[in-house]
């Protein structure tokens, strides 16, 4: 596979439009921190799929339209060359039009807020990293969290952009149903590879199982800990008594997902300690989730992965010596 | 008008109360970035008409109050002389007593509140400042919002503070009213000169017209972009289907109205690359306000400049080469 | 004393179990700035009587576990062994545990969330410190108040944990009665000590009086201030028209305390200028736990220290020559 993807590199070189199609295909994999247009390609076809199964593919075309108007928007601001073609200035895009297309009805005013909010989103990100880069912090996907936000807040409104799937607002309230609602084996898998596949806001065990795989053939270790992390999260949900739907719709993993995948592979070289801390943000990441679903309530929007972004940011900002075998052994 | 701006400062120079007039009177024009002292008068000028024309001429007497308590608190504060000097301490103190005189009911605690509001917006600047100074950003109107939010929402837990003209608190519900409210040409010029004047809290076609010869004396790039931001705001809010009073009444286009300027002309030098950087700006402003109002429903206060700040410190953030003729251009 | 805490602090120097026992009345101690084992025993002194006196004993137990699982975490983070000495990862943990025993019911899951909430306040200690060190800024509460709201907030939204002391989740509406509920003698003294006592969560005169003991054993000054803080805020709320029950319940004092303390004697030298900017920032810390607790109150979780911290920051982040003889005369 090596060599494939270093015969594609060569053809990308020589061709911009190559290169075009490169940069926008390392943009979705970089939704889960893969610089790898083949996991793009696995990632795009899982969300094709997902789109098409639940006969919504307005969600499809507005992440392909959304990750466009994000690499020309970056080019149009000059943004840095390298950054740009690993994909960093595009991953925010694909959600943003993900999310809109998702959770608004489809009109002529949704795709010119898919193009206004992929355009935004680079400008955010560019805005985030200056801002992030004076303690090493990556962006995540805190651009997408704040412009879909906006823009979803806005359409309560907006008389000319309806929401079909937002959350309905209403009052704090209590959750009480402790009826032993016990989670057997098929309901455990299906929440697992869900929390997976809402990472890119789909409920399909077929679009999980290519987002596995377009994980795999980039990192192994991240798939694995895309799967650890979501057996986590969906355990830690239930122990602690969430709503059954919301744990087997994947609606409370897919956050702790990519805190498992960040803290566990992308920004520490993986090991036990490092393990042990990125459990312990995967499970925080469970009540984060659960705290933004319940604080959003009364406006009205999704949590998105702003838990995630919060509990990473969290986790990374400490500069603490957790797989280095020289670590300093003072302070026990 | 040079000249006399001259002697105005040579006699400032030599007399202690005449400077102490001109850092005031700077202060009111930095509401909209103009250190000039002319544009300061003429936008009490505006402030004047605007309160009595509304019947609130307590509004006018807050500004005043707040605005020379603000001046004294950073004298106490012993802050930077320069930055006094060209009205960067009261401009905030400004907003907040029109603010607090706008929607709250006149009486003895009212006036204590102004004083309290604008001496902690000096500290509230300092503080910004300080934290902001790391990344070159302006504090813009950040502390006047932060601290008139702070003042606003308190009173719902004070007796002896009543809200007269606070919106109402309530559950979160779309806005759907479709019909075809056509803007016709003379509801378009009132919506955009509207904007302007709302800026300062004002609904007066002439307190508008006060404010835009305000900042024609300083910088009359700043006069048309303030327009042509107003034009941008209520086209994008009309097209979006925004409540037609929103529209007409102005309230959707100040803070665009100050995205506007402040990217268009403060911030950059002029062009074709600003202004199009600029219009994005403007048009997420419009977004961003609509979602300020929705998310603020639940806790019944206004949005105040809030979207202004947001918005244009994520569009300042970005180091980017936009006004620059050597721009970089590699990156596309 | 001094010769006694010497003899201790060489006690503690040769045996690991007493220094862990010091370190973790120093974080005790810590939650009031006092880095003071003995105000640690003091602080505990209060803690038990006020959880056994209310029949709650519960809370004492979840405080003296979470200081515990906070050392340990630290421990085994390796985190700086001065800081970890002087009780700076600790207090927070302290913080979390008796407000999660305050407001949750009691069992199993109470127990698992301490132990969760206090590692994590480990966590986010370091990182609210690596973030604000770069304004050389303390992490003040703000560890304790973030991972307490998200944990309290996901209580709503998981069936095995259920609030017993939360707020009611509701709109928000005037509070009105400006019946004149004149504030005696002894209403005023009980206010006062009750918003000293409730920083540690705690409504009880007897308590009162040993956190006083607790913080003049190591620091007369702040006794002094609490005092003073506390009179301030129980007079503003007064002024002001709160309700009857939170000014002498010491609800809104507790804060004000807080920045009183803060303020007026750890990050300054004690002076007059320095007391009336301390007063400012106590008069403000009023205002904005009535705005926390009103902006909360759709969402039914308490305000914590939040407005301490917020207040607290504002008014430590100007660089002024408050404490400073020589201070810069410009400006004026």
């Amino acid at each position: 596979m090596k060599s494939s993807l270093a015969t594609w590199e060569s053809l990308c070189a020589a061709s911009g439009a190559l290169r075009f199609i490169d940069v926008n295909l390392r943009s979705v994999g970089q939704v889960m921190f893969q610089d790898n247009p083949l996991s793009g390609v696995l990632f795009l076809a899982a969300i094709a799929w997902g789109s098409f199964a639940a006969g919504v593919p307005q969600v499809l075309f507005a992440g392909l339209i959304a990750v466009v108007a994000s690499t020309l928007t970056a080019q149009w601001l000059r943004v840095d060359r390298a950054s740009l073609h690993a994909g960093l200035y595009g991953f925010n895009g694909v959600l943003v039009g993900l999310a809109l297309a998702t959770f608004l009805a489809p009109g002529p005013l949704l795709w010119a807020y898919v193009v206004l909010g992929a355009a935004v989103s680079v400008v955010a990100m560019e805005a985030n990293a200056s801002v992030a880069k004076a303690w090493s912090m990556p962006a995540l996907t805190f651009p997408f969290v704040l412009v879909t936000w906006l823009l979803l807040l806005a359409t309560y409104g907006f008389a000319g952009l309806a929401g079909t799937a937002l959350p309905a607002a209403g009052v704090v309230v209590p959750f009480t149903s402790m009826a032993a609602t016990r989670l057997d084996a098929g309901a455990f898998v299906q929440a697992t590879l869900l929390s997976i596949s809402q990472v890119f806001l789909k409920g399909s065990v077929i679009a999980a199982l290519l987002f596995l795989a377009g994980l795999a053939v980039n990192s192994l270790a991240a798939a694995i800990a895309a799967v650890a992390g979501a057996i986590l999260a969906v355990t830690t949900a239930h122990v602690l008594g969430a709503e059954s739907d919301l744990v087997t719709g994947g609606l409370l993993g897919f956050s702790p997902v990519l805190t498992a995948v960040a803290l566990g592979t992308v920004f520490h070289r993986p090991g036990l300690r490092v393990a042990a801390y990125a459990a312990l943000g995967t499970i925080f990441t469970v009540v984060a989730q659960a705290a933004f679903n319940v604080a959003l309530t009364p406006i009205a929007i999704p949590a998105l992965t702003g838990p995630f972004v919060l509990v990473t940011w969290m986790f990374l900002l400490p500069r603490l010596a957790l797989d280095k075998a020289t670590a300093d052994p003072s302070g026990s």
